[in-house]
């Protein structure tokens, strides 16, 4: 553990998260995601849910500004209009800690093909269906260290 | 995830506990224990709590009969007669979940010695002080499975 | 060996199947089938048969409820109406531990394709002919632990 | 699969049996043995039983004439006069394949400290009590090809 | 060694076979043949003649009867069809060990392409010129052991 | 790089500060130090001076309070008790990130010996001579994430 | 650390430097860029800024004077006129230790591109942005040594 | 070194060479080509030259006859009908160890990618410029030895 | 194969041979011999026997001449004074390949032991019993090459 | 190749000069040296003769100060007085390139000694006997560079 880093964040995921630089990606994949079949380097937090990831990465990992959009979410299957509540609630934490990004959702298979191309998967634990959430690193700055 | 299989329980823990013999020790590390350097291979658990861990290790591990004790917690510094509220609550879970055995007390440096010699060590996220336990498996009968 | 865990999942299979998500696929393979030259990575499992493996693995692991079909075996090469005692078999116990999932017979060089995108293929030493049956992993819910 | 080699011996065991030479010991280890924290390299063998592996492994492999003793059980905790069953079937195998030699027993401890000095331990499935049997290799001769 | 086992097949080379299943093939390549820049995994046997392999695999491989054909030699360049000593030689082992199996001729750069997808190739140390055979395994069935 | 986190600790420094536990010990080496034969783990930052060092990793990593001493510098050879100027700026350094520790002197020999027990070994670019030094890690408390 | 050789260059840096050959490109990336997705080896040099690494790389490593250009930025998104600070800084570095060689400004993706197939990408620490620079290395003649 | 082996031949130049076949391909490359990123393994000789690698290697390796040609060098830029002094000795010293072989010139990305598809890169220090050339071995006859 | 060398040396035992020197150890071991559990690393030579091995390593490798012996062979166990008919004919080789030096008798055990701290040990298939021979290599001069 | 540093120090000789420290020791060992069997890892150097390697080293590492001596050759064995003429060439090189050091002479098995704790052998082609020579490398000082 380190002062002033979020406890969740372990030796492996911070290797990743600083590792990854503008523009890379890194899905927090739900405890029935296929982490280790779509090829991008897994690190695994089972038994941790996808709210406390979500903001423990959120804490020190900024979104990209520069993208169109910056956070996805699997649409649920043959209903895309729901919202599920745990994706609500990632949004909150994202208003909160990253600023005025909207979650768009992705069909389940075209989530599958963006997940695949991204740097990180953490396998949390979270049960929750389609509790998905795929994210673009932005810029650090100088002032925000 | 699987049926039946406590969902605490990632791929390398299960594969771990489930490696381990009659005899062999296993370690949950709280937060601040210095896994890595011990010698033993490290499973990461970061986030999780020592409880937790404790409890979905022992759904499916049996502690050692044939030995004077078969779990271990690290006694406090200069107080060695203290209970930590922790360790209390481990008690319970062993009582509940093992069977009738006393989590014994091993001074910090012995404690660091045996964890030397265990088959794992568990890196969880526990924040309590003293808030490791070393745990020696017993024998799986048939009936048991 | 582990509590509640089904004995014949040593440590690599166990770790195979928690690794796996939902809609991953694996093969058990019998005692003539090419397992390791088809690209996935191979669960070594000789001397043990195709029933007793399908067994262990549908007790931890579910079929995928999603997919038009969740299990396939190759068909009888020139003979592809005829149903192989084996498979009878394979298909009761579908039955009893999967639910109404009925095996789909596949082509032997379309079964070799499909084969060769799992994520796992189990080499069991199963002597019947035209023993090989292809599983993709279902969603596991919170009840089902 | 190959013509006239036991079914049970997958590649990796195979791959044991053949490199080793005059003297070297090989451990088949119950389903409780610690057999991966014990040094030597572990060959899988999850599922099967100790008469099965003791048949095949004895199928192809001699025992060693030179010395004074080339077969050891572990004895039995606080009773080591008593033989398991388990052991008078092993003496049968032995006793059909290998030739006129004794299984030895040796204490819990001494037979750990062995099978530490051994080249490989086949880590099988076996539930009965105290199945762990070690074997020294003989010398093959030419007409024993 | 082993009894019972031919002893021209060391450790790595019966891993191989045994690894190998129905369709897979071997190529058992002459001293000149570029073994280790076709791809498939090599396996050398310097010093080793080309018969003494053959003889040695078939022992214990039975060649495949589900394919057209089961066994391929490199053609003569400019001389298509001359049959070497050699591979009349290899032919006879054919008879005697795998069954009525013709050595089909392979156009070089044609035998080269097919030795590419090849599971192994056993680099020989056999000094004869076009003394490349490639076989194609075939089924064991449980009466073969 | 990462908000809130100093961004001279690169993913592999991060890594290491994160992996250690209460006890643990870094060295930050100047660069004429045999760091790549003592023994531990190195990280590279060449070209980085030792202050700027010294200062991001105290920025997130707390000193141990149970240990008589927590942070030792090599003593000049000769000349013990000089202070050298960069070693009287680490100890400013200490003194506002870390707390009220005393940079103890080692003689050189003895300071090679305990850098050979650490868990990690910094190799800095810093070009002033006797620049090395080695912390203890602390526990890191709840309310210091 | 040697004589005659930049101090900012260490172990791995040199060994990049050295192993790459005429038209071999390298890529100094600030600390924003997606240095660990793109492909090459990645050589870090987290806390230093881009302007001391152009200086120490090109105190050893000439450019090519065979292609069109041998150095390249990236673009300034939606304003590709202007020229960054940190870029005419590099231009003046460029012109002092290389040569008369002008730094090609390559639109963001297509730089990405580039830096794809380059031998290296050295990870900074430079906080400007825009400071990401590719080189290709020239020919060093006897005269050079 | 090796009595009747050349000795310039280190253990991985022979391991290279001797595993080489019919037809298998190997560049020595001057000290500025871009060895390390062509694609096949590389074989370091800093500080030799060329004729000397030359010398020693064909000393050993035949040449293809069965070919069109079997040694090739990078063609002078601009200037393809040039012969430059290195290669004359190269091509005094094939005539000598070889036999009645012209090195053929190959435009200088054409040898960039047939390099690409050689066995081996063998890397001098030779600093004459235009210095590569690749080898095409050939069959060796058991009265060669 | 090259050309000059002797084609039993293949690229792994040349390699072995061209790095070991003055004064390390190589082992011929008899196919019972238990040469993957004494330490070395082994080079497998199924198949060969034990002359043909010796004569091809003694074809390029010289003896030691500083060393009061430099070739040492098993003794017959009970019965040390025998000179089994493999031995012979190894001293006739060394004879007339090295020059002047005595096969001497070590003790089975002390050969073991000796074979421990060998550089490599070559695993034959020699059939005869007490086939081993250990050989010190001597001194390469440069008119040997 | 790069601008300003000896030509004959390749990629991983560079590596390894440059990641040793104050105290590091390396030897540049001759021909007939048993490098690959001491311990330390080994540098290839085939081809390269002592004093050209030993001047390639000195031009960019210095000798220790501050260590009785910093220079060691083996001594001729049964004739300690003699200095062969490749030392008395090494004292030279020595004394032009890093001052006033005298290349102390050690027993053959003290100087083995020695060497098995050195951080690196490099393995030269020199064919001088008793051409080996160690050298301790000594601080570099910022006026240096």
């Amino acid at each position: 553990m380190l002062r002033g880093i979020h406890p969740l964040l372990g030796p492996d995921l911070l290797h990743a998260l600083r590792s990854m630089g503008h523009g890379d990606e890194i899905v927090i994949a739900d405890g029935n995601f296929p982490a280790s079949t779509q090829g991008p380097k897994v690190v695994r937090a089972d038994g941790l849910g996808g709210e406390a990831l979500l903001e423990a990465i959120l804490t020190h990992m900024p979104l990209d500004t520069y993208a169109p959009a910056a956070a996805f979410r699997m649409a649920v299957v043959e209903d895309p209009d729901r919202l599920p509540d745990i994706c609500r609630s990632y949004q909150s934490i994202v208003d909160r800690l990253a600023g005025p990004f909207v979650i768009a959702p992705l069909e389940r298979f075209a989530f599958y093909e963006r997940a695949a191309k991204a740097a990180y998967i953490v396998a949390s634990g979270e049960r929750a269906a389609y509790a998905n959430i795929l994210l673009k690193k932005g810029v650090v700055r100088p002032e925000q260290d």
